[in-house]
């Protein structure tokens, strides 16, 4: 019987007390689930959220894998006590459906000038149209999992959608670009951006200065990836002159989000509470309980992290 | 040749004046089109649209049809000078892309919760997030062009979509129901409702109180239809109950809405000023000329309205 630490909030274990053995059982696993332990050595996988207290892997000698319930991992990924496997979360119908929901719904929102409907005074009767989604171009910052499926319901909402990651991806649909020279191509001219690249030393305030001047002037922002992929400083000095008109963002280097941060504040900014997706329980566990199966027979599971990379 | 009346507002004729006759001639068709006639008996075509002044149909002797630019005929198919056959626009491109993107957006946007984050204090942080689409039944109501291109839309946004039409339609993804039988079984439950019927004496009124009833407690109505398919006076009290949680309204009764009416000031209505969709210029010329040529050639043009229908 295999012994698996829970090691997230505590507030997240009854959403888990019963579904993860559960899942486990249907994936034709014997295991037992804890969240505390006395006998480090005799865990074979611990299921992690940063939440939890967990931050010296040193004493579980036997673990077989490290299972993220986030899919971002940068908080974990410099943990030089790690030295277990780290698997982070794949998840296409919880995470992924959530995010495709929350970008799309987010596009769509600004391409049609939602706002100024929204907040309309009596008798505003302003029959300006949006052009259609066919003459707005997006591009989409990172083509992982969710950024590729981001893309592709963008693109089958009639977007032009040009894609953008590290090393080269084909995603049907959407004009691939890739590496340093990739990246202006991708953002040229672009009415809305999408960032849902991973966090790491290379994407670290990817959006400063100089990538923030390269949409069309007024473009869009929106964060649903990493708060430190943008330059907040720069973020905000070209949302006032107006080269981007606004900035939709779900994610922050400091959550939550300080109440006299100036994001708040700003006209041009709308903050929601990184909520573009979230771990599901009820999709996660049975994703938890596929990765051990997949490690327990000696396969590679699902969002299996590469530490040189950092994703 | 044949001669081409052009009869809408006249702020519409500089959209029309160098598009219509190119498109005419890309299409193979030697025509002129003007927007006077003195002889109404020589006009073998009339592009039509209500803000024109044309009411009498009676002298155009030889036309041979009466082409709307508006994809909405109910203020025409009562005149009874009108004898010619009357075809509505069908823009697969411009009316009906532009539909689908209003109806995803305000979908997506109710779906997310979307206002309270527009309308945010600075420092709220509440990440109750909404279920995933795939738990959040659709009822659109109506199956023509334009209905079941948002049906479809919103299915591959993972909705459950119901569909009702007054008969059997078959649309792929789409549970479809048909006739006064169907309607409940589309309405019972939905969490968002969508008109897009056309207004007939049939649908005028539709959503009264007994049906205003049937979806889900707090369901939201997105009408993009036509006005009149709402009992405003039951959809007021409906909202105030708060059985509708939210309106978004697009078409009302009286065109621009009255600044005193209370739907511009119910805190559960949103007003937009008539613009789901467009008639766009750009596209709608091109069906014009093919309209023509199609009734030149004998053929039935797409749009062809039954007059015992009334669309």
């Amino acid at each position: 019987m295999l012994t698996i630490l829970f090691s997230a909030a505590p507030k997240d274990w009854p959403d888990y007390a019963e579904r993860l053995p559960a899942a486990l059982a249907t994936a034709g696993i014997d295991a037992r689930v804890v969240t505390e332990t006395d006998a480090p050595g005799a865990v074979d996988y611990i299921v992690y959220a940063p939440s939890g207290r967990l931050r010296d892997f040193t004493p579980f000698t036997r673990a077989r894998g490290v299972l993220s319930l986030w899919a971002g991992v940068e908080t974990i990924t410099g943990n030089a006590t790690l030295t277990q496997p780290l698997v982070r979360m794949v998840d296409p119908v919880g995470l992924t459906e959530g995010m495709v929901e929350w970008v799309a719904g987010h596009a769509l929102r600004h391409h049609l000038g939602m706002d100024r409907h929204i907040l309309a005074a009596p008798g505003a009767w302003d029959q300006d149209c949006p052009p259609l989604a066919r003459a707005r171009p997006v591009a989409v910052l990172g083509l992982g999992e969710l950024g590729a499926a981001c893309a592709q319901a963008l693109a089958a909402l009639n977007f032009p959608v040009r894609g953008w990651s590290r090393r080269p991806r084909d995603v049907a649909g959407v004009a691939c670009h890739h590496g340093d020279d990739g990246l202006g191509a991708a953002l040229a001219g672009a009415e809305i951006v999408v960032l849902l690249l991973p966090l790491t030393p290379d994407t670290e305030n990817l959006m400063d200065a100089a990538r923030l001047a390269l949409p069309a002037p007024g473009a869009v922002l929106l964060n649903p990836g990493r708060g430190a992929l943008i330059d907040d400083a720069a973020l905000l000095a070209a949302l006032d002159t107006g080269q981007i008109g606004h900035a939709t963002l779900d994610v922050f280097r400091v959550e939550p989000l300080p109440a006299d941060h100036p994001f708040w504040s700003h006209p041009r900014v709308t903050v929601t509470p990184h909520v573009a997706s979230t771990t599901r329980p009820e999709t996660a566990a049975p994703r938890i309980a596929a990765s051990v199966a997949e490690m327990e027979a000696g396969r590679v599971p699902a969002g299996l992290v590469d530490r040189s990379r950092g994703y």
